[in-house]
């Protein structure tokens, strides 16, 4: 098929659009691959349109080799089945909510689960008719607090979602590593590089959960990685947890007046002033222990207050904080919460236990302490005396103070030992491009969706949920392959696999062209024809750079002698072709 | 490619389901092509979106062949576009509409020319730029009073909507009649019977529109045709008005007492008693004119009662009104609109102009009296005195009295007399599949969409409008190729092209059945292969034939001497086939 320039509705851009802020949202818009059309909200323009086809293709293809099989929901669905998950509620004001004309509650679905689980229950009943993988490409809502990035964080965006139905855990052991496999091959086919990590469920439930991690200066997520092969997201990664030190002989912890001490830094400097190391070398903030107070919102609406303790040198990670309590949501304590406790005191809090106090006033009794996991028995800290304007040095963990539980809490920082004794860790930026998910058997025993087992008794299935998005994913493609000129489509989703460039003014060499491209367009190629007549060399090369089809084939002057230039997209290389080597050099 | 029954996400059902009015609806589901979600929201199982898709490639193909190109547009939209076309008022409850977290009003799109003309308007500016074709199929919402009939009239529909964009009326005119014309190819292609009719444009505005009406027993609408050509609407159907009659030496008009005439009926009945036609032949409701009052409310919100005239013997038609009057909206005047105007007398309302009385009270006077255009010069009634209690017979048009206009009202009978004078029409029961429709610039005009002309001056765009429903006509088809043992699909947008039922138990045989499917498969034939071992032949044939593939291999003992079975599901012929033939039957 071929399209001309001549007609094909495209405009491109010279100009940064104001409202792009990174590469992939600028390119897709200055070369006329989407528009605007309201916040997070976006159309398709022809050139754009068969990107998304050919990323949504790769997909379907592996989706179908993996043995699943494509479905379709509607995108506006009614609330009771997210009722009765307790969903409706959950997704709070993240979901785009709505009534009909007979004020039924409705919503714009953001994932399926619900309706994926309530379908396999309509049709099927017994074991014999499991495993089922079913999927779908679909448009889905979130209404973004933020929406940003072009296509990066829309409010409608396309997700290719699919879920497995298994009898039993091995079943979906297999049928989530057949996903895993499929998603593996659809990335190196997209040409997006990624680390598979292990990833909090978070508020989805359910056990095993690996995302595709894909490495770019854009990304809002921070993978923990290394060299020997451990990765984990930032929220999965667990504190290599160093030996206890025997507290035989350890000096007693002393009580100092620290009245001016707002902060770890200020602390530190007090405490090598006014208590110095016995062994001459200076304290550092790792050896402070700071103690941060967090009020929880637990799923029945109770509140409780914990404190957290983490090394001086870290702060309370919030992405990690909202893992570690899931399914409660953390925040800071308030005002109110310090002023009903006065056994808080803000700026010298230090450790105890819920079951009784270790320091200072007894009326903190009943608030959990929970510690970091280097908050082993036998380590010293300087902390807070839980008294005004006093702290302690050489309070030794296990034998002063005991924690009622440790906490993943405190960030994860470059050079951290990997939990699996693999080395230093490094951070890295990314973007997530996929999701597979063991998700257990909480939506089949929510919505009643069991099957008769081999002895005619109903036994839960259990699921796996797996994710891609469709339209990210093609942004992402774009901030990994672009140059200052435009983009570079790897061939696979091009929206063209070669773009014919004809120049100058003579009739003769677009008559060439013409041949050319009814010979390539009859090879079954998918052809992009720069016929335009009044356009200058200039910027029709300009418009082929930022469009970015794999392969420029230039039809000049030397189109006579039957001498043609071949631009190879990526590289930048130019190389003469004769007409007679074109068919050959793009058959398929 | 093959799908195989043992493994499929499909399950028949053996009953009709509670929920299904019509055929389209309760083979979709019975055959295991759709499942309801919500009040007109549908689920697509594998085997619907086969077909489903089929019906987009012959719309996209047949699309692209007419020189249009393949945009998307978002299904959420912001309030802003809709409010500077009026239409985000005049939908009324007719849209679903919502509010984002910041409390933005929204809609789910039902159309977009909003959208459409603003794109345009974004990437194109002079005269050269055009003509242009844009398409997009797409889901689209319509909160219905009451969805109905499955797929035929749905919550969220899919459509594909086009518009063209052209600088001058000859340019419209060419860029309707090639979407006229790919929807003629459309509609051969998906097997569904059409009539064109001449549409009015309705809330749309506009110029020339044509309807693709398909007939079918559970159509909405009537179209009014005849063998010799003629087809409308009967909103669009125009009287064939008499010629006048001379008024000389017609009798004066005679003023009777009629107090017990609340019916034509009644009132032809006591005509006949007391004042009978002086040649004998007996009064009958087409000797009376029946006046009927409406009350309109305007588009700027003010209201006026008009008395429609029309011969006894037809009804004021509810969409004819519609349509006579648009844009104000039409309906019955109330009991306090005729306390307030006593000279309205109900029951014995007679004609008068707004220009003075022709009966009764003066103060009438205002009211606009607009007849029928049968009501001709010369033409005699019995009507209404404008006195409680009396008629009036021998009223002559034209001498007695003349209305301030004629109003296309009344009732479309069979045997009407077309108004292109191709004799005698028919109504027929037909449903809407597709809809060409000369915009105009209305759109352009709200939205500011100009060109710059030939000599540098902006000129406003003018627009065409084409809409053809993807997932309607889908069940349409249905409606219109099923029997009663189930779904018999056009071989153009059938799942599959051949369904290969292997009978009986005996292993080998189901061994020739896979080789002939893998060499099918080979061939690029879509294959449905009924692989069940423990389905008895009778289960595997009503599934078959449920199912509807064209054609339905049956492999069974006669396979070990290379001999099988054809069935065709249309004609129900079956015929033994060679193996050796099978490829060959089937050759693309």
């Amino acid at each position: 098929m071929t399209e001309r320039l001549s007609s094909l509705f495209l405009r491109t851009l010279r100009d940064d659009p104001a409202e792009a802020e990174v590469a992939s949202h600028r390119l897709l818009l200055r070369a006329g691959f989407i528009r605007r059309v309201g916040s997070g909200l976006y159309s398709w323009l022809p050139l754009g349109l068969r990107v998304r086809r050919n990323v949504e293709r790769v997909i379907r293809e592996e989706m179908n080799a993996a043995g699943a099989q494509e479905v379709l929901f509607p995108g506006l669905l009614p609330r009771e089945p997210y009722e009765v998950t307790g969903r409706w509620t959950e997704y709070g004001s993240d979901i785009f909510r709505l009534q009909d004309r007979r004020d039924a509650d409705h919503l714009l679905a953001p994932t399926h689960e619900e309706v994926f689980t309530l379908m396999v229950k309509d049709l099927y009943s017994s074991y014999k008719d499991l495993p089922l993988t079913i999927y779908q490409i679909q448009d889905k809502y979130r209404d973004e607090t933020r929406p940003r990035a072009g296509l990066l964080r829309a409010r409608e965006f396309t997700m290719k979602d699919a879920y497995s139905f298994d009898f039993d855990d091995e079943g979906l052991e297999r049928s989530y590593q057949l996903q895993r496999d499929a998603y593996e091959r659809i990335f190196k086919r997209l040409g997006l590089e990624y680390v598979i990590v292990s990833a909090d469920a978070g508020a989805m439930g359910g056990s095993k959960s690996e995302e595709f991690m894909h490495p770019t200066a854009v990304g809002e997520d921070t993978v923990v990685m290394n060299d020997s092969g451990y990765a984990a997201n930032v929220e999965a990664f667990a504190t290599l947890v160093p030996d206890a030190i025997p507290t035989d002989g350890l000096a007693q912890p002393v009580v100092h007046d620290t009245p001016d001490t707002p902060t770890i830094a200020t602390l530190v400097d007090v405490a090598n002033a006014q208590f110095p190391r016995e062994d001459g070398r200076a304290w550092s903030a790792a050896d402070t222990l700071k103690n941060v107070v967090l009020a929880l919102t637990h799923p029945d609406g109770s509140r409780e207050l914990v404190v957290v303790a983490v090394p001086g040198d870290r702060d309370v990670d919030d992405k990690r904080v909202e893992v570690a309590f899931a399914p409660a949501v953390a925040e800071p304590a308030s005002e109110a919460d310090f002023a009903a406790n006065p056994g808080l005191v803000k700026g010298y809090i230090g450790p105890w236990s819920a079951s009784g106090p270790v320091l200072g006033d007894e009326s903190r009794t009943g608030i959990r302490f929970l510690a970091d996991p280097r908050v082993v028995d036998g380590t010293q800290w300087i902390t807070g005396a839980n008294e005004s304007g006093r702290h302690v040095s050489g309070l030794v963990a296990g034998r002063d103070f005991t924690a009622d539980g440790t906490v993943e809490a405190a960030t994860v920082r470059e050079g951290d030992p990997a939990p699996d004794g693999s080395g230093p860790v490094q951070l890295i930026r990314t973007m997530e491009v996929g999701h597979v998910f063991q998700l257990g058997r909480k939506y089949a025993e929510a919505l009643g969706l069991s099957v008769l087992d081999q002895n005619g008794k109903r036994a839960t299935v259990t699921m796996g949920s797996y994710g891609i998005g469709v339209t990210r994913n093609l942004a992402a493609i774009v901030e990994a392959s672009h140059d200052e000129k435009g983009i570079i489509w790897p061939a696979e989703i091009a929206p063209f696999d070669v773009h014919v460039v004809a120049t100058g003014k003579d009739e003769a060499v677009f008559a060439v062209a013409e041949e050319v491209v009814a010979e390539l367009d009859a090879s079954r190629l998918e052809v992009l024809f720069d016929d335009r007549r009044k356009v200058s060399p200039g910027v029709k090369f300009k418009d082929a750079e930022i469009v970015g089809v794999p392969w420029i084939l230039v039809i000049g002057r030397g189109a006579l002698e039957g001498e043609f230039e071949l631009w190879n997209r990526a590289t930048g290389e130019k190389q003469p072709i004769r007409r007679e080597d074109v068919l050959q050099k793009f058959a398929k």
